[in-house]
């Protein structure tokens, strides 16, 4: 928790937005100390208030001006946004705590999950970016197992809800099953097929570039996949890891699913992985072979589940493991991790 | 096409179910030539009939004495029913293609998907066995990429459509999502959780017997799983095979969807595995990186869409690719393949 002792100016970049306020819902839930509450989003939403700590706070407009005197912002009204006010916050002395895919890649820009690499946490300079959602919850459970086998090569599937593209991606999902349902039309806006009872392989742009520094490795993927690879390395501090990824949305609403398979470097046998898990913070892992967990059931909570813990029939025998990895995507991928990191940089004297 | 001079009696067992029904309706697709139809069901369909080629042919109960002059029986009423009917009818001269898992891993029972391995037919001693519907899909594609580079390794996560559990998973799904879209309750019955805007690791049993001498390696797993496993070594005569799948129900309502990573003996190239994919019968390939096929679009359709084809960067560098690989798994996953074996029993003078 943080240090009670001092109260913080906190603005929300994005706050009428479906992360914003989980943002502003979590900071309420753990009684985050806060002296002033600052929602921030576009003219469309000015006019109307958020209520936090009893209080109707107004929504002003996200400008460069909005940042004068806040301690903290929690960015998350997307990269361009971030790309252009970002910048305004820090020069006016804000620790900017960035949600969007922008400054994740940038050298001096620490990409952090909390309590996995919180030490990063110490060489900001202003900027703090959260992983994206895919990333984040498979951060402590891959952590947790380096450090029992080494991670050797991973595959992972990705089974992505719709509120990945907040709320207008809970629209269409909405809509366009009960245009199915009811036999009618409904031409999809937000996403690039039908996604009521349909799955679509297309999540972000496609890279194209295969001279692009950071991407060109990933040429043929979509940047969601290529930002699983990408930031799992940095934030575990294995650049070189052998990783590759396979994003799919879902007609889900919340909760994003993984399955992964992973060779190690060392044997692992599947009870080793499970007693290890027991012990990882945020982790809640299914001791029994024939349990596991669903994204429904995951929904509104913090933790990650892992299930379905077994050998890797593909992996050189005793060698890899299979798991099945599911958390609330607005929690844990995105709000939850924004405001623990806020907590870490109090508690370790950053901000 | 089947010879045109003989016509047989056909008997379908299950013909009120899901498959049973796209069973007969692609015999009449492909002007399969019957003399007689006899659609075999339980007791609770006697009293209805089948339409085939402009004739309405009464349901008969599926007992011992049904069999009497059948030349081929199409059979998919689940394998309890395979159990104990199939001798039966293979006693009184019937060939038997089965679509139930029961004859599947026999030794002396062909485990045939047509257009990859009819040679297998040769051997039969009046039963066939067609494989699990995800199983069926990859076979052709998989059988072209062994050809081309050597398969070494494989990890397969499946998405996979509420109709492989029939006309009660159909159902279930439109209830479990209208309950939601309403607010209200819907308890499962079909699914072992709630499946409509949700996921379930979890289709058919858990294996959990590591002495079971073709199940047992794959303890931990699910029997759908395994399936996968050790039907897919068995068509491609590769009983050493390394692979693994993770098998996710997901609410669909028809066609399974499979993300694939395979690392390969020799070098493949993404556009030699698009070349070689464009000359395989029955697959339909995306050429271009950014172009890729979704259940719903597979819907009522023959071929098994691959798409996605790139570097799996988890492999070591151009040994490996992913790819995306859907079809309607009523058809070729299931009545089309049995009719297509059908034909080519005719065709190779086997019946």
């Amino acid at each position: 928790m943080p240090n009670p002792t001092k109260s913080y100016t906190v603005a929300i970049l994005g706050a009428t937005g479906l992360v914003g306020g989980k943002i502003i819902e979590i900071l309420q839930e753990r009684a985050f100390p806060i002296t002033e509450l600052r929602p921030l989003a576009s003219e469309r939403s000015l006019g109307s208030s958020i209520m936090f700590n009893q209080k109707a706070w107004p929504v002003q407009l996200a400008e460069q001006q909005a940042f004068e005197g806040v301690d903290i912002v929690l960015a998350s009204a997307g990269a361009m946004v971030s790309q252009s006010l970002v910048p305004c916050a820090v020069k006016q002395g804000a620790i900017v705590i960035d949600n969007t895919s922008f400054y994740r890649m940038h050298a001096d820009v620490p990409l952090v999950v909390a309590g996995v690499n919180d030490a990063d946490l110490a060489g900001h300079k202003g900027i703090i970016a959260n992983p994206n959602c895919s990333t984040a919850q498979l951060m402590p459970v891959l952590k947790s197992l380096h450090a029992l086998g080494g991670l050797k090569r991973i595959v992972v599937s990705t089974y992505q809800s719709v509120s990945g593209a907040g709320k207008k991606g809970l629209d269409e999902l909405r809509a366009s099953t009960q245009a199915h349902l009811n036999s009618t039309v409904h031409t999809p806006c937000t996403f690039q097929r039908p996604i009521g009872f349909n799955l679509i392989p297309h999540i972000d742009q496609f890279l194209s570039d295969p001279d692009d520094p950071i991407w060109g490795e990933a040429c043929g993927y979509t940047k969601e996949e290529a930002k699983l690879i990408v930031e799992t390395r940095k934030i575990l501090h294995l650049p070189q890891l052998a990783i590759s990824a396979t994003a799919v949305r879902v007609p889900v609403q919340v909760g994003h699913s993984e399955s992964v398979a992973i060779e190690f470097e060392r044997p692992v046998s599947p009870q080793s992985a499970i007693d290890a898990l027991r012990h990882t913070p945020d982790v809640v892992v299914a001791e029994a072979t024939n349990d596991y967990h669903t994204p429904l059931e995951g929904q509104d909570t913090d933790p990650v589940y892992v299930s379905r813990i077994r050998p890797d029939l593909a992996a050189p025998a005793g060698m890899g493991l299979c798991l099945w990895v599911v958390s609330d995507n607005l929690r844990i991928g995105a709000a939850l991790n924004a405001v623990r990191l806020a907590e870490s940089l109090i508690n370790l004297g950053l901000v």
